[in-house]
């Protein structure tokens, strides 16, 4: 018997993908679902980002390019920083990577020693702290709540940092909350962090899908920073495994050789694509994309709070809604597979994000048509409807 | 400021990028360079694959797949197996992923505890040992010449096998040196390494580009070894970064957890496109390809024998060369320099693939036409000559 690796044991599956397995066998079994667990756009790509991947492809000329990326796609991303953020910054400190996974793997790769504490909140997008993991460090998860908006403050990374820390992992807006960290806030922390000679990795990956004030970039606050972002999901793009990483000018040489030995480069034709991401034609789906997820955010808050789920912080940004059942249901995990097997509507449960009260939460992602969000809503309310009239028959017994 | 990951200063960047930038500004600047450093087919993917390439992206909806790769591409690989090898594989056992660089990270993930000592024969491809240092553990580079073909036998694993040595990584047909690993000597090594209880990779990446016997799979032998594939170099695909990894029953499991952390999917598209490469009208494409390969072999191998560079083991697959030019000089580094710059003939220095010996040999790469491979004789034997010529002046002064 080979025995492998300890990290393993420390790296979780996505508990969801059981779920999202049982949701494909109802539909082969000809049920309809709800999917609200997926955390993927519905959209397509936007037009001409496939015409610009058609046209790459085409020639079948499709090799390697520099490890770094196409100068041309890190320039165009350079001028977004410009445009939408007013900072400047050399395209040689962006790297073009496989998709958001593709920049933790470098950033953390670069930065973690094993043993090394890195700081995180809980409930998180769990496959960062497992990438601290992948190179044996230790994620430390910082319980967070609706008192900081279950994002990491500057006051509880004071409070939790130790001689053995080395860093922490912000995300902005947050998968699973969708909250946001305050300017002043972000400010805070990467100045207290700065002088701690820590290093500040955030993950904006989810920045364009903000819906009532702008996501400020770490980038606005310091150029000491670690940035990861990606066309996955602003951008349609989830299926082309593209995204990028800013690195502080110094460590754009260590970055690179990381990127030459671990990748070689990101997919060329998804390089190609990726720049007319950028194209103002595609500025303007983006936006209306952008609009309706918000009608759904605006929809699905509403109803999920006339339900009777606790919202405690207000989601502003990517798509997802983490709502407290605990009225409903003291384990999470049993409420989404029962919602799942009654109702045929498919959430995630709060424990692939953590532990820090995971029983007593899902996430709602409105990742599909208001529509089908409707149609949601109105099972479950009859699921929850024919939940309360059991438990008022089991008290009668 | 931030002091970052210490295996960075034990992972190599690769040499020939400077080389290789210092020939494309020659380029810029007008002079015409052959190329014979770069390890990439010169051929367009074939006219199936981009067809089924474009077919997925044209509607827009690429999303992600399954973790573990397209269902169709699993099977249409296992198909291969049983076709090519006749070996019966479960295509459960089988993850596509994003190149073979995705099949090393996945791999070597799962197997190596910081401080595992991992066998590779010296010279090598760099990126696997790098790969090793990437989950620090220690690669033990075993100094490999023409007595084994420049592989590693089952004597020299016997010999060099620590306690601390957790298992080897073989590479047949071998970068750089073409050579392969004789059947017999798998099945030993197989055994002798499953009897330790150490676990074997076995990086086919050139399989299919074999031009004196077919080169075996160590699937063939065994079930319990961890195969490394891709789509890059056989079949012509390498911007599109793809490729997979055959894992033993007993690792399905750890590796999908695995997967879906750490790269979510291999590029869609590219999943999409890669099940037309085992469609028997691109394989006759890939065929012609190979027979084009093996004249290119047969004509360089010849000329640099000509030439007075020593080649001690015949290369039989993938496409290079590994040739001795400690004739004509003792620093094979300096040796390439003075090539590009006087003769704009582009090869990579040994150093690249070790430390044994690498300053006696040169690597070329039979990735350009015979015409230009033609050429680039042409200047190398003028290139040698003017040399001899600086040196009988030399030792006439």
């Amino acid at each position: 018997m080979i025995s492998g690796a300890e990290r393993i044991n420390r790296i979780n599956p996505f508990y969801v993908m059981e779920l999202l397995a049982r949701a494909r066998e109802l539909e082969r079994q000809g049920r309809h679902v709800v999917h609200m667990e997926i955390g993927e756009p519905d959209f397509p790509t936007p037009q001409r980002v496939i015409n610009a991947g058609m046209k790459a492809i085409r020639s079948g000329d499709v090799k390697y390019t520099p490890a770094m990326g196409l100068p041309e796609l890190r320039s165009a991303i350079a001028a977004w920083y410009r445009k939408r953020y007013d900072v400047a910054l050399s395209s040689d400190r962006i790297v073009v990577t496989p998709g958001a996974s593709g920049a933790l793997l470098l950033a953390l790769g670069a930065l973690v020693n094993p043993g090394d504490e890195i700081m995180l909140g809980d409930p998180a997008y769990p496959c960062n702290r497992n990438f601290v993991c992948l190179f044996d460090g230790d994620p430390k998860l910082v319980p967070v709540d609706a008192t900081t908006d279950f994002q990491l403050s500057c006051q509880l990374i004071q409070r939790n940092w130790t001689e053995k820390t080395c860093g922490a992992l912000i995300a902005s807006p947050s998968n699973p909350t969708g909250t946001q960290i305050a300017p002043t806030e972000l400010k805070a922390i990467v100045r207290w962090i700065d002088a701690r000679s820590g290093f500040l990795l955030s993950d904006e990956i989810y920045h364009g899908l903000e819906y009532d004030e702008r996501a400020v970039s770490a980038l606005e606050m310091t150029d000491n920073v670690f940035v990861i972002n990606s066309f996955s999901k602003y951008f349609g793009m989830t299926g082309w495994r593209i995204g990028w990483l800013v690195v502080p000018d110094d460590w754009i040489e260590r970055i690179e050789k990381l990127a030459q030995n671990i990748f070689i480069a990101a997919p060329t034709h998804s390089q190609y694509a990726a720049v007319a991401a950028f194209d103002p034609e595609t500025e303007k789906e983006t936006e209306e994309r952008r609009c309706e997820f918000r009608r759904r955010r605006d929809y699905l808050h509403g109803q999920l709070l006339r339900l009777g789920f606790r919202i405690p912080s207000r989601p502003r940004g990517a798509f997802y809604i983490y709502a407290d059942c605990s009225r409903f249901s003291r384990d999470s995990s049993r409420f989404a597979t029962e919602l799942l097997e009654e109702a045929a509507v498919a959430v995630t449960p709060g424990k692939d994000f953590g532990i820090n009260a995971a029983e007593h939460y899902l996430r709602f992602a409105y990742t599909t048509s208001i529509e089908n969000l409707k149609e949601g809503v109105r099972r479950l309310e009859k699921f929850l409807d024919s939940r309360s009239r059991l438990s008022v028959d089991g008290a009668a017994d």
